[in-house]
């Protein structure tokens, strides 16, 4: 009898992955994830059986993962948290009797965060942009329900060809209700190879370099930067 | 010239913590934070200059840590990840010229849904239920925008001895939007000594055992519990 591993790498470099994580990796027969995502660990998965597909074959991954548990430890791997906009949720969706553990990791909006800054330092939501599994006017609602609520906003998969306009639309719904100096920060593939980042403001912002590898936050009405640094304040009042 | 390291540890057990979280505290010269957190971590420690007090003097253990940091290097430890009502924020506004990188970690959401099951799958917020800094009528405000939103929500500070009846009030808001058999997770101590988890409902929830070591989780219209997994789907048309 196997065991199946869902296991949430952190955004990609190795030394952000949890102990755990890498120990389970390490320990496990077989790697299934997405070729990118295996790729961004080849320095321990070397060696070992690998099943890995396409972008869509998602259904088809997470049931060959439990398939292959019967017999073997298994380990399926998302990128940042595998619980948040991964593969836990459908594994546990498709499981019989197969004997499943979820590891958590650090999520894009955390590891994007630690590197602009201390932006989530207050109530804050994670809103995924992609509309393959959400009606886009639930999407726009929610955006909007956010910005009344003054949470800072972390936009997931904010961009792709085919739906080219949302995160303008988006930053539209939340102009409404949020200053025009408000921050807003993009980083491209956090804490990982190819980083990129830059701290902009509401009024500025401009979409054109976002893309799938990006991840967008935008402050509540309290945020600031300061030197080259996007900060939301907890609120202590401060000995001057 | 020291640096200063705002380290998030992830949810107590030295294993979840990530590797680079690991090794930034064992390269330190001095730990500072509440003693409660370093000893989650005491057997990485120990031998090592430790700053510590108590719970209220956030500010002036972000100032040491600060002024400790021009000549050693110095690890500031925040549970989960610094940057999520953590430490990070205050040490960027504190900040004069010191050198300060922030190393993000497992948040407290994170690690209980990884017990739970796959609660957090699609739109999700934190809230912290604290009103040591934010307004009642805030917290209240943006529970209900959570509610109506759709949003899966974690609830951060459920209970305190001060305010015993706020996570109560939160249900009842949640409750005008969702309906009662929606699914309610509470995680005591997640991944660490003492962990303790329950799934019950909106309809059969008691707040009596919380206290401010869990956190409570809270489904959208489209959560379901299965052989004791708290589930949200993504939303996924899966073949039968
Ligand atoms: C399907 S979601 C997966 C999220 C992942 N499970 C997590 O918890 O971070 C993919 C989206 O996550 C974001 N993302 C994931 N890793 C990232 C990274 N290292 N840097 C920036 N964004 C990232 C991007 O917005 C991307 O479009
Ligand atoms: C001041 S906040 C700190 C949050 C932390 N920085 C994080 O990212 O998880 C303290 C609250 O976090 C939650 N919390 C932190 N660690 C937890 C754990 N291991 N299990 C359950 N709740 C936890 C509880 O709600 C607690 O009242």
């Amino acid at each position: 009898m196997g065991k199946l591993y869902v296991v949430g790498i952190g955004p990609g470099g190795i030394e952000h992955m949890s102990l755990r994580a890498k120990e389970v990796v390490e320990k496990s027969d077989i790697i299934v994830g997405y070729n990118k995502y295996i790729d961004m660990i080849k320095s321990i998965v070397k060696d070992k059986e690998i099943y890995s597909n396409g972008m869509k074959g998602e259904e088809e991954r997470c049931r060959e993962a439990l398939k292959l548990s019967k017999e073997k430890n298994v380990a399926l791997i998302s990128t940042g948290d595998s619980g948040i906009y991964g593969m836990a949720g459908l594994i546990l969706e498709l499981r019989g009797n197969e004997e499943v553990e979820i590891i958590p990791g650090i999520t894009a909006s955390s590891a994007a965060a630690s590197i602009l800054g201390a932006p989530l330092m207050h109530d804050n939501c994670n809103i995924s942009l992609s509309d393959l599994m959400t009606d886009y006017e639930d999407i726009k609602k929610r955006v909007k329900l956010a910005a009344e609520g003054d949470f800072i906003i972390s936009l997931y998969n904010p961009k792709s060809k085919g739906r080219p306009h949302y995160l303008k639309e988006a930053i539209e719904i939340i102009k409404e209700f949020r200053g025009e100096n408000t921050p807003v920060g993009v980083v491209k593939n956090a804490l990982r190879e190819g980083q990129e980042y830059w701290i902009t403001t509401l009024k500025d912002f401009i979409d054109e370099e976002v893309n799938m590898f990006s991840i967008v936050i935008i402050g509540n009405s309290k945020s600031f930067i300061k030197d080259g640094f996007f900060i939301t304040p907890r609120g202590y009042k401060l000995e001057k």
